[in-house]
């Protein structure tokens, strides 16, 4: 500086994937997460808020999203210990439930907080994004991931979006039934076929995009897509195909059962019935069932005969008993199939929570909304530390695609008007204009004095504008003699300059004097539009 | 595993430094921080929520606290850039208001979150810890300082800490004064003896502990200690000592007039009065008046013909005055000259609570709470970015410290019931007992369902006691073939078992079986303790 060289200055920059949140984007996150809390602490969940940094040993390498296997955390090296950013909340869930002995046991727990994954940033594509999760650890019972989804369902119902959401449950069980009925599980030596079961839940996972015989083409030798690039199959037979492709078909199943209602009892089969309902035609026709009588049916021909496909049926038939017996129906939580997302990191039931709703997408073309929430059962997750298996089931929110969600719909309750501002004619009595502010503060009333230069006058009419101020308060030295304050509506003052009719103009001034006293009651009264 | 040998365990550790909060301590500083954003969004300030991450860059070496200034970051390399973890709200709003020019100026901001200080950790001394924050930008006013003290003093009332805190206001202009008149400080070149200044703030700071005597040798040639080791002085003469220690008087001169009221107005001279009041006398009767006549009269004499110390003091008394214009007494809001912690980081008024109420320290003595918040205004932070001088002024409330306070008062909010659990006595009846529990939570209260393993129903009720639950339900067979339930008062029941006499236990017996179809109104009752 006093050599004339200026300093290099440093950007002002939000570092590359990250991102700043403002007044009322702040408050409508907030707003949803305590209405979200109010249902988790009802049924019983405790909050737990462990810290952001976490030795990389105790977070492990089991990062949640299957598709996305490679993404890595923020870590740095400390003394003895790496330590990195969380970037979930169950790894430190998993670390605390083995840290602290003394907890209850089941010990229920919900977290919300943001969490951090080191990947290459793009559009809609964050590096520290809010997770909102809730688990149940050291229950077995499929009660506890029935629990789950009840919750979840009156999270959505509590937060307006009745009738506009379908949780999805399947069971990770049903597709080690499969693939041991279709050849490629061995119950005794689990690690074999390993590739070739990735190779057939990936494709699965496709059935949207490449259509049966795409699907079957990887199932078998392999694909070649339109540019002639070769992908490489499981290599099974056309009869193990068969059965994969068997079950992909149950969720169309679900689908027409849903259009058309359940078929005619006399087209049943007994392999079908029965494990938790005596009388078929009473099963189905169960008030409020969630499971799918043809589904059902067809995935018992399937798996039925196979110990850990009928278990996994079985869960899912008992799950469905409970969620019906509260009075949950297909509405709002749905025995599926088809929900293949999450299967491999999932050891029990597994949901998938959709909007239902449509949006349009950045092509302008209508879509569902889509998912905003998943969870399962997850056996193992604590056994990293303790060497005992711990069972656990929970559910993970996407928070700012709910909030997205919310924000469509319309039922984003955030209050996003602004304070009123108390502007100053004349600086001296600066005193003056603070007690009004007060005065209304006192009331209950959002309001504050303007603080900037306030010479030029119509800057702080522009600065009410910005902050959407509903009433600004004006007191210059004529209206201080006369023991007055004039109100300016500036809600209405906008809309009567957009379109108000001379009439209209004439019988609700947008303005208004009135004594000093009368401040308070004057401002309610024109906040609520009177 | 397949060679026998088992894998090393990662340990199930929180990181050194770090912790994890459970249960009622989330729900408590929630609950205080819930209610201190209601008192900042009254007075108009916006939320702002930034990530944890900030480029070192934008970060700057900015670290607030004078105390500890060698404390560093979490850093970490990406490509191009070096990342940290925040270790303060206020970097990130300078980098904020420079990112975003089309934010409201002034711009009124609070944040709430962690922050992270990469230091040794010690006892109760932690590396990740929450800050709350409310900052003015853009207003040079001395009504934005005012304006937040004002705003501190809401939240301890509406808190619930009324009469047991006092905000100490200072200004870094009166010492700056100070320092000047005393020949340390020269405003054509301000980095000459920029070390004889911070002896002396040192020097100050340690009045409490090293007396009158001690101040005085560290202010002139230096200071041995007791066991034998010397800190080197400021080096100051005789009549420079003198003019610090009369600056530090100022401070005795508020305690005295505390205890014995103002002096008597012949005792008053010229000098001290009428910067903001015609009439000294009606200066000095001020209703709710914050500046102490004798201090101010003190210091006006010491620094009142030097323009920076005249400056301070003037802020000073329109600072008082605003203040008692809204009603905020000495009790509440108390121009303090002693105030020094924060001055060599803020460049105008400067501000520190303190709870006054007693507690025991470690060894048992009493003591005052002392300071959970400061703050003060620092013009110079956007300038890094910008070039620009951008007026700033803001508050930092300790989490942790006002929440310990809340605890220690008693009025810490949080509600620590736990569930409603009802127990489990046939397993094969899940369904009716999740259904007992949704009945309640749809009445509003908290239930859930025990999800451990049913078969020792003692363990049932150890879990409900170790969840804290107020009510346990519990239905048998003969129950369930009655169609009642029976209700256990948890409470009650550990009073009875702790004092109560016969008589009381027969009057009002720890359990009650009444119909199913009532369960919901006859847990209310009990809850009720009717």
């Amino acid at each position: 500086m006093a050599d004339g060289k200026a300093p290099r200055r440093p950007r002002a920059e939000t570092p590359k994937g990250f991102r700043d949140y403002f007044g009322a984007d702040v408050v409508a996150r907030k707003a949803m997460l305590d209405t979200i809390a109010g249902v988790y602490h009802r049924y019983g969940f405790d909050p737990l808020e462990t810290s952001a940094v976490e030795t990389v040993e105790a977070l492990g390498k089991f990062l949640p999203d299957v598709d996305r296997p490679n993404e890595g955390v923020f870590a740095w090296k400390e003394e003895d210990d790496w330590l990195a950013l969380r970037y979930d909340l169950t790894a430190p869930l998993a670390r605390v439930r083995a840290q602290y002995p003394d907890l209850p046991s089941p010990y229920r727990r919900y977290a919300m907080g943001p969490v951090w994954r080191n990947e290459k940033p793009g559009p809609g594509r964050f590096r520290q994004f809010y997770q909102c999760d809730a688990d149940t650890v050291g229950s077995a019972s499929v009660a506890a991931d029935a629990e789950i989804c009840a919750m979840l369902a009156d999270v959505f119902d509590t937060l307006g979006l009745g009738g506009d959401y379908v949780i999805k449950v399947n069971n990770r069980k049903v597709l080690n039934g499969v693939m041991e009925v279709a050849g490629v599980l061995d119950p005794e030596d689990p690690d074999r076929f390993a590739e070739e079961r990735g190779i057939v839940l990936r494709a699965i996972d496709k059935m949207d995009r490449l259509g049966e015989a795409g699907v079957r083409a990887l199932l078998g030798e392999g694909r070649r897509d339109e540019s002639g690039d070769f992908t490489k199959g499981a290599g099974l037979t056309e009869a193990q195909v068969d059965v994969v492709m068997s079950f992909v078909d149950a969720s169309r199943i679900v689908e027409k059962e849903l259009r058309e209602g359940p078929p005619h009892p006399d087209n049943r089969v007994p392999g079908g019935m029965g494990f938790t309902v005596d009388n078929p035609l009473e099963q189905s026709t169960h008030v409020g069932r969630l499971w799918n009588w043809a589904a059902n049916d067809h995935l018992m021909r399937l798996v039925g005969t196979n110990d850990t496909g009928f278990q996994g049926l079985k869960e899912l038939g008992e799950m469905s008993d409970l969620l019906a017996s509260q009075g949950y129906g297909p509405d709002r939580i749905r025995i599926d199939p088809s929900v293949v997302r999450g299967l491999g990191y999932y050891t029990g039931p597994v949901f998938e929570a959709e909007l239902t709703f449509e949006i349009l997408d950045d092509d302008g073309r209508k879509r569902q909304f889509g998912s905003v929430a998943g969870g399962g059962r997850y056996d193992d997750l604590v056994k990293r530390f303790t060497g005992q298996s711990v069972p656990a089931t929970g559910i993970s929110i996407g928070v700012d695609r709910l909030l997205a969600a919310l924000r469509a719909k319309g039922r984003s309750t955030a209050d996003t008007t602004g304070p009123v501002v108390v502007t100053v004619m004349d600086r001296d009595r600066m005193a003056d204009y603070q007690s009004m502010a007060a005065d209304l503060r006192r009331a209950g009333i959002r309001a504050e004095v303007y603080l900037g230069n306030p010479k030029n006058f119509g800057n702080q009419l522009k600065y009410a504008d910005k902050r959407q101020s509903p009433v600004a308060v004006i007191q210059g030295g004529n209206e201080a003699a006369a023991g007055t304050v004039i109100l300016k509506d500036l809600i209405l003052g906008a809309k009567i300059a957009e379109d108000a009719s001379l009439e209209e103009w004439k019988a609700r001034p947008a303005q208004v004097e009135v004594p000093r006293a009368d401040l308070v009651p004057a401002v309610q009264k024109m906040l609520k539009g009177g």
